[in-house]
């Protein structure tokens, strides 16, 4: 059987999943190097799955001429730069979301990639949850006409600590998190949005504001045919990791997610209660895997990826409005502009 | 036993649900007579619940000096000048939402109602529904620390028929659906709205927009104190009659609301299926009666009625808000201004 | 209108409630009286329900010409003998399940129902509930196929208090709570109960088995056509008031009931929690209301009432049947003969 | 890392994923070899998986010394033979329920298994199940107090093809399904059964008597501490495969289990829809894979196993108590005397 020859660069939490995923569940990758900058965690990863070598930098995984694809799940500001040094070896490559935190860097990632005519697949894995890909079949199929009104939430549990602010690794809330919700709300809509008008808040975490984020954000979204639609992410909704989102069209509505971990109830004289989805690398399982299968897949079998980085692009542009939007207090054109200030 | 005396003026299908409450399930009120423009139908009323008597006009019923208080639910545009006749004859009111249609019309009828000194509340009812009332007290409890995002949809279940958007007899999407959301909104959330911004579509429905209104709206909407959120309109849903309402704090969540009609599923080969809600009148079935016994009650013992005209008001001016803001394309700050332009 | 005169016997906590239903909410009827050996307390009720006339003893009000039709809510004990002075006085009856606590006794209240040729309807309230009355409407269509398993649990909340027990003023636990499964057993599966299987037990409880009865039972039914079901009675549930059936055919299946009590979810750093259903009363009052507004339109309309003294006889003929199986410890067969020892 | 060398016997449907998790998802184990009496089906599932060797037969598989483990997942008559076969070869071993068809040759697997001084763990592996785990570590934790009542029902969606009944390869319903829930019987309310009473039907499905099975099967409980309950099994329930468990206990209760697929609603004018669960290999994926797991960790740390092979004869016992019932029509002790007439 042949098999695809893959590195993981950036063994983090995500990192490593990704790794587990390739290197036990997708039959026809070999997983031959993990890299991370802590070489130490690196090695200590390939040690635990068993992958034959470990690297202590980027450059050094993408020497090995085995390799023929990488995953990228090192720290969001680091993904078009690592982009460009994978496509410059002709790797082809699934980066995690997002392709980058500006339209500029975003479109010299993707110049990079048609350069080096390599593949680009970007980490929407949501895409490939069970549930939301069942909503798309029957939003394909017509069941709810002309999909009118998109609705998202989406709800990390626990507080981030103060340093993930302060480390600025990973991008703020709209360019790491509601960016998810972004790519959906173009798939599920099938149409592209056109303006957004956000509302952010720090009322229960002011330090938060020094770092330029917020802990909670509510964007309006506008479509090119007339859509309508809403998306609110929050960091720290203690009660759950509650990701959700409708969709409603002319004749009907699809409404995915829920909010419970293990079909367990337990009733007592003070009511009921449920033990309730706590991360998204518990929630999003089945996603993750079948996202690497599938790019793993279009690798055998030379077909084009599903998510591409026009896609990323797409997402990146409508995070970039809504940041603006926020900043300037006023509804924000989406633009695919090269240079959009942000 | 001391009892109200009580006349309803208007007996459409909501007046007529009111006059049913207050004749059958209201002890303390003394339903003494009902009013409609449509003489025959306020007779039929009156047959069909044994109320002693019905009259053609408004004036008719307000010059019976037994009547001590009235209910007005005629069409949206008359509210004001309903109320405005009310209050000049020393009547207590309990009034439908919206309180009128223009922040000038609501300060003429807060003005009468103060210079007779009678009370007024406002038909909100939505308060003294058993789930919202519930999520009210744990919120006023503080189970959910300080609240953060209000998140609220209101959908009808059936299309309206173009007849209703050409008579014009209620007010658009913003002052007769989302009116409600906007008074959950303050009352919910314990702090007044400052700033909404609103999206709206025809898409489904072109021919709705000759008459202003849209058949779906998104309002984002930011608080004094720093909160946000949103609230979805949409007026042909298909599905159901769908209202649900979720209140994020610091501490945890509230959600209320359900789809379902009756705790009944049937489950074939092809899946499962549900009776869903449909209308209003079921769905808010108890809240309506509990609204009109506690404004009896607030009258039987001389106290002061819950949902007051100031209410009526804010959540108006939040409506004007919200459709300026949709006309003008831009977020639009909340005022309690005398004459806003609308 | 017309309007069926009635009395109510026996004003304890049911009969106050279908005293208000039909005081309040049965245009069709006029409560002229109730009853009660506790005279102050019928005095108490007529007061506040505002009904012309209250009795101490059943008889008096049984003289009471204007009245043409009594709803019989007195201790489970007194059934059949109410039933029986009611028939010979000509008034229609509605009573409260179980129509008596005996075959023997069951049939004198039929013949003399039978020999006054008065209507009889049965109090099982259930089959006027929404849920299970959607329910029967599916299955009626045929939309499960031939009906093959039933299965249904009823669970009280609140332990009782051994006062209750102590009284013998109401049936044991098959005859008072399992006999609204047995008539549902029945009714929703078309068919007959050929013989049933009783384990009971008072493990929890070990001083309910001086007054010969238990804390929960499971019931194992076999029908005449072939069918076969299960139901568990559970008089200390704790948690909840919890009613709940499904039935299962060759196409599908149908599930009834639902512990939530308002559609309201409150979240915490701990999990979920609901408000849960405490008691028959809030669960099933649109049911009592149905029904007690059937019964007047039967009279009114000249019709046969839907729920009949033979239904009646046969749910008790099962709880007898059930009883001997738990006593004899071994299965035993429905039958409707006259003498069934007990 | 040290491995456990194991191998598969038997790879249908069940084998083939038990081969599965071992290969890719236990670290711990490595998948040595599988046999199947289809030596072309273990030959393509080596291939499939890249297991080193395949055998035609269970006996060439044993002698392989390498080897130290076997799962045998053969068809449920073979299950006390190969338990005895790989026993006497000294291997550990990890068998599919049940663990044999008679008492006679479960006592004889169990013998062979104590002589041969090895472990032997039985497949049930909802015992594994996230929700059921977590529901006996309430029950442990004693938040439902003492527990009183054991429900469950098992339903599989699709009719089984007549084949699978002339077959013979596998118990009837209550050996090869209820099975499960008599093991969940014992766990979750930690007593052992006393006692059973058992109605099975045909009705929908006469040609099955032949065979002297049935199509659905109510089992009533009573424990030797005092505990009731039932357990409810059908093989064509058509809607969806259905297992669902509650424990209720003085202090509380425990519900578990679900018939959702994917948190996936599909609302239309019609009502709505879901897709539910099919397949035990879906439902039970998560526990599948903890179960061989747990074995393995077992045999690498040199620990007992948790579910054992007195475990898989008090089941067996309790299903032929059951059986006994259902052909006696009678209530039946659960004896482990070791020849029960069957």
């Amino acid at each position: 059987m042949k098999k695809i020859g893959i590195g993981v660069l950036g063994v983090g939490e995500m990192g490593k999943r990704h790794a587990e995923n390739l290197r036990r569940l997708t039959p026809g990758a070999e997983l031959l190097a993990v890299a991370d900058v802590a070489a130490a965690r690196a090695r200590q990863v390939a040690d635990e799955l068993e992958i034959p070598k470990s690297y202590g930098s980027l450059e050094a995984l993408l020497e090995n001429k085995d390799i023929r694809a990488v995953l990228i799940a090192t720290p969001d500001k680091f993904h078009a730069q690592s982009i460009i040094q994978a496509a410059k070896t002709g790797k082809d490559i699934l980066c995690e979301k997002p392709i980058a935190l500006t339209m500029t860097d975003a479109y010299a990632a993707l110049d990079a990639v048609a350069k080096a005519g390599v593949r680009l697949q970007i980490g929407f894995m949501r895409r490939y949850d069970p549930a939301y890909a069942a909503a798309m079949k029957r939003i394909e199929a017509g069941e709810i006409g002309t999909p009118l009104i998109f609705k998202s939430v989406g709800r990390d549990k626990d507080e981030p600590p103060m340093a993930a602010y302060q480390s600025g690794v990973n991008g703020m809330i709209l360019y790491n998190n509601t960016i998810h919700d972004f790519d959906l709300a173009r798939w599920l809509m099938r149409d592209e949005i056109a303006e957004v008008h956000t509302y952010g808040t720090v009322a229960i975490r002011p330090e938060v504001a020094q770092y330029g984020d917020v802990v909670a954000s509510s964007v309006n979204l506008k479509y090119h045919k007339g859509g309508i639609g809403n998306i609110e992410s929050y960091v720290q909704a203690v009660y759950a990791y509650d990701v959700r989102t409708e969709i409603l069209g002319s004749k009907g509505a699809v409404f995915v997610g829920s909010i419970e971990k293990v079909p367990a109830v337990f009733l007592g004289a003070n009511g009921g209660s449920q033990s309730l989805a706590d991360h998204f690398l518990s929630r999003f399982a089945d996603a993750y895997l079948a996202e690497v299968q599938d790019f793993v897949a279009a690798l055998l079998h030379d077909k084009p990826v599903r998510v591409t980085g026009e896609d990323g692009l797409k997402a990146l542009a409508t995070a970039v409005a809504a940041e603006n939007s926020l900043q300037q207090a006023k509804p924000v054109k989406v633009t695919l502009e090269r240079s959009v200030a942000t």
